[in-house]
């Protein structure tokens, strides 16, 4: 991406091992985030622009000598963020914060909306996976990037327990997967906020009871009247606008809890006296997908979840720029790229 | 309290039950409140003022014909806010938020800076002090009506546990007891921010381990410099101006949690971007005394802590005036009252 709305498919130097600790994947499977979207709408002009992407799955094509636990031809999936998953940040489960990790696509590290990827700190990043390269459930591990992981990190932080209320503010991707998340945490009421049509009936799908379509006093007034004028326990933001944070704040029970998952294009948050005497509490953030993969695997395996669902575009990498402005223009809800 | 600055001690008609959940209880020891100090700064001119004092033991005088558990001459506390102890959100712990609580002092509800009271919900509200009324312990049983009870609340919703590290913005009375709650959930490292020297030094009695007596950026950087750099996992905010918010997430570790007790005098909470990334935390608020009482009482009964050491001055009631002035004035850390 070189500005907004100028995305390009280059050819670049191929990736080769430049530390120990590093793999070379060759992607077979990736995606656009709905995150990869604020910088396609604003991004100011760089003049030799920003690698893309950051969920993948893929084949290892060679190991550094220190990397233990995965051989060429290895599956793999690959968190949104690279990380060694031995310091006391990732043992905390906190990868986002690792001492050694970092970001695909920053200076130095290629990114995911491409044909292959030196992985840094392999051994702790990558996580095999146990199917075939054509399984018919590679949507659905793809997810394990980021965009279900994430879901999940809003739904767990959140305390979303059996009998909970829940409210789930966009129906964008990660909005959905959240929707499944407290399902399978054992929400009991999940209250979708969303206006496009199909993506709030794949929403029902997955778990949610409830669909507000209204925005702003509107949406918080309709979520009040479902809840007999309390809130839900918990409310998982899913946009990362000023406004949708308000709709969160103004939704949730007293003693409740916001997760936010939308990357935050506010600088502050309106939580003052009232917020306080209601002990409203405010979590959430970047999720440590690698700490979920193990968990949440199983239950795509086993066909308890299909977050794979999330994806209604499939495209060649060499489209990938319709890709974006699929997803922009509101047409495509999450576009996987075959390389 | 007339408007800022204006404390009168004047005769009202005597508390009588209104409702059969009432008790009336004639008060023994009060004080005054660090968050009194803020209607005390900046009230407007109220034509018949409100009533003060949200803190108090006495001993029951009469009950209501609904009151279960209580009789005349018992000897009780009340925590800061009254409540059924029954619905929803009192069996959540969330005694704060009652359906059919209320504040002291509130229209027609009288307040614990004088002789006599009554207590709506006299059931859900008083706890029993197995003491007499000329304990020694008065003081330290006292601070459960709130300070104790909400510096403990900052240490719970913080998540303190062995081997944390722990800021406590703030060295007032709350600051101090959020010290002493600390160190009673096991935190290893207790940080102490705060610029009046006999208060730091009560606060290492208490179990700060570093008192640092910069503020703002300068206090940010000190506390980092004890931490690897890395800031403490909580932090509890007893203050509640925008500086002290501000300190408070300036000095928590990635994954942390700021949990706020001091009465927010701001509309909002600077936790953008950055915030997100690191996955902070904001929690706490108005303390659900009532919820903490009984779990504290045996650790005061048994000398294993001694929060009554916040109290630096007694007076009787009619002082009460002067007591505000020299708590504003900082010649008092906290002021006990007797009638």
């Amino acid at each position: 991406m070189y500005q907004a709305g100028d995305v390009r498919v280059e050819n670049v130097r191929d990736p080769a091992i430049e530390n120990s600790t590093d793999a070379i994947v060759r992607i077979t499977s990736a995606c656009i985030c709905g995150s990869d979207l604020w910088p396609y709408q604003s991004m100011p002009f760089k003049e030799n622009g920003r690698r893309m992407g950051h969920e993948f799955i893929g084949i290892v094509e060679e190991v550094g000598a220190e990397v233990l636990g995965f051989a060429p031809g290895d599956l793999v999936v690959a968190p949104f963020v690279w990380a060694d998953n031995t310091c006391d940040f990732c043992r905390e489960g906190l990868q986002t914060s690792c001492r050694h990790g970092g970001g695909w696509g920053a200076a130095g590290v290629d990114a995911g909306q491409g044909e292959a990827v030196r992985v840094p700190q392999a051994s702790g990043t990558l996580v095999k996976l146990p199917v075939a390269a054509d399984s018919a459930l590679m949507p659905s591990l793809l997810t394990l990037s980021d965009v279900l992981c994430t879901g999940h990190h809003g739904a767990v932080t959140a305390k979303v327990q059996p009998g909970h209320s829940v409210t789930v503010v966009g129906d964008g991707a990660v909005g959905l997967c959240a929707v499944l998340a407290a399902k399978r945490l054992g929400a009991d009421q999940i209250v979708l906020l969303g206006r496009h049509t199909d993506r709030t009936e794949l929403g029902r799908d997955f778990g949610a009871t409830d669909v507000v379509s209204a925005r702003g006093d509107e949406a918080i007034e309709q979520v009040r009247e479902l809840t007999r004028g309390d809130g839900t326990h918990a409310v998982i933001e899913c946009v990362g606008t000023e406004q949708s944070l308000a709709t969160a704040i103004g939704v949730v029970r007293d003693g409740g809890i916001v997760s936010r998952l939308g990357v935050s294009q506010y600088k502050s948050v309106p939580m003052g006296f009232d917020t306080m005497m209601r002990n409203l509490t405010l979590t959430g953030g970047a999720a440590p997908a690698r700490a979920y993969i193990e968990e949440l695997m199983p239950d795509i395996l086993d066909g308890r979840i299909e977050p794979g669902r999330v994806f209604d575009h499939t495209i060649g990498l060499d489209e990938t720029p319709d890709g974006y402005q699929a997803m922009a223009d509101r047409k495509a809800l999450k576009v996987l790229i075959r390389p």
